[in-house]
């Protein structure tokens, strides 16, 4: 029940994501629900893909489409204003830490009781809770924004390892999980932190 | 049989509209044909990984692949004034969207005789119809114009819809489906009809 | 025996290409190691999704998986200069080619042995030996450059040819071809040679 909830809640926050970057770059109607159901669907589709789960599961989520269908039209509909001032809101960035969070843990479990291996728990999370943003990112013909700022799918993978290890066996420490999640990821966007990235002219490398 | 004349229009419309996106990029031959396989096949790739159909039927379109390989030769030798009539061609719209209309009715059908529900119907009407189209351009680096321009996968949607509420349960049917879907395509080509679309300098939204 | 090193010799070299492409994006460490693992094991994945053959294997590649770990990890950290001779360096294409080459021709067995018709091997061949580039590119919001440089995707291809034809019935005869592809790639890269590509402007077509 709690996990439906979550998942409600990152379903909204990653339509929203894909609807505002789609009327950024001027999208259609039909754009920007495109849009907003590739970010919201999309990283979930890719995982059932690698890790050789039936798609046909994807499509008994009837409640989550509606939901979906519901909050980009609300979004198309809204003023400008608003939708800036949502960018910049700390809730906005909360939203979507809950979506990366339990998008990670649910894929992280798909993989790991299908006794994969360890790396494969860990892409799975990395791609159930980040790659939406990336199906977004190359639809919108922007450079995939979670492979440069603020360790984005580093807490998606990290979700993934302790999953994959086998040290979140029990209902109340996944809860743990996904709070350690969504905390790095408000604290890594307030901060700015960044992983290390090469210099590249003048400088010689610096890691 | 009249179903597999219409699939080879759409098949030759697509391969045509791959390859001349390849050569005003000046991608060298293997790379225009690449994207008009791409464009002419990538549809039902998609649609059939996302209804959990095997691709093995993808590789059994023989004759289909032959006039794609023959159809995108001539294409590369012909000289570029042709291809630039072609491209404002009122016959080459009506081609395209003879492959749009059959092409989203045969994905249709396919989620639909699978008992998937609406939804998935509808996607797999757009994503055979017009999902080429989007690799096309994804492989091109173009921004994905079925988001933007004259409606495209609306019609495929709707043709999608039809078939998905099981309203188009007989041949003749279908065949008034594919008029359908081919008349608004023209109409909306000619007209330039659009979808509403978010105003952003200046302007509040406007819907 | 032969085979897995050659595999090994090719996977180092394609992670190696993802990981400097993605250094030249300015992408952070995580982006490298996404952009090099999507490089090393993307084609072998896209080609698993088109000929129906479970993903599962992908994750049991385990020791491969710790060698691409540990080279875009040296990768990262090397100095600028010693990354730039590297990709000037004839070894660099050579073992690029080695790359090209076993993955072209394990791609095409893997088609082969699976009874799909030739087309088909011809496509896995391709997609085995060059889609890891593709998804390499289009991640770094490059054009393709196989689709444009060298003849690169040509060569797999034409190893996918030779083995789909049953002409390589012979382990022995298996490194003849690779050889061959090793050779064609390098001559082609030494001597520029270019598939014929469109003329645009001024020019009638020129084939």
């Amino acid at each position: 029940m709690v996990w439906d909830v979550l998942n409600v809640i990152g379903t909204i926050a990653f339509a929203i994501s894909g609807a505002i970057i789609a009327m950024e770059e001027e999208y259609d109607i039909l754009g920007v629900y495109i849009l907003g159901f590739a970010t919201a669907f999309g990283g979930g589709t890719v995982r059932n893909i690698l890790i050789d789960l039936p798609l046909s599961h994807i499509w008994q989520q009837n409640i989550l489409f509606y939901i979906a269908i519901l909050v980009i039209g609300i979004v198309f509909f809204l003023p400008n204003s608003w939708i800036e001032s949502y960018s910049k809101w700390a809730w906005g960035v909360f939203f979507d830490a809950i979506g990366l969070g339990a998008f990670a843990i649910q894929g992280a479990l798909y993989a790991y009781n299908m006794n994969h291996p360890l790396i494969a728990v860990v892409v799975a999370a990395a791609l159930t809770g980040a790659g939406g943003g990336v199906i977004r990112d190359l639809l919108a013909r922007r450079q995939p924004l979670i492979l440069k700022k603020e360790m984005y799918a580093v807490w998606a993978m990290m979700g993934g390892l302790i999953v994959g290890l086998g040290l979140a066996n029990h209902d109340i420490l996944l809860y743990f999980v996904l709070a350690l999640i969504v905390a790095c990821r408000m604290l890594a966007h307030h901060y700015g932190w960044q992983l290390p990235r090469k210099k590249r002219k003048g400088e010689e490398s610096s890691a």
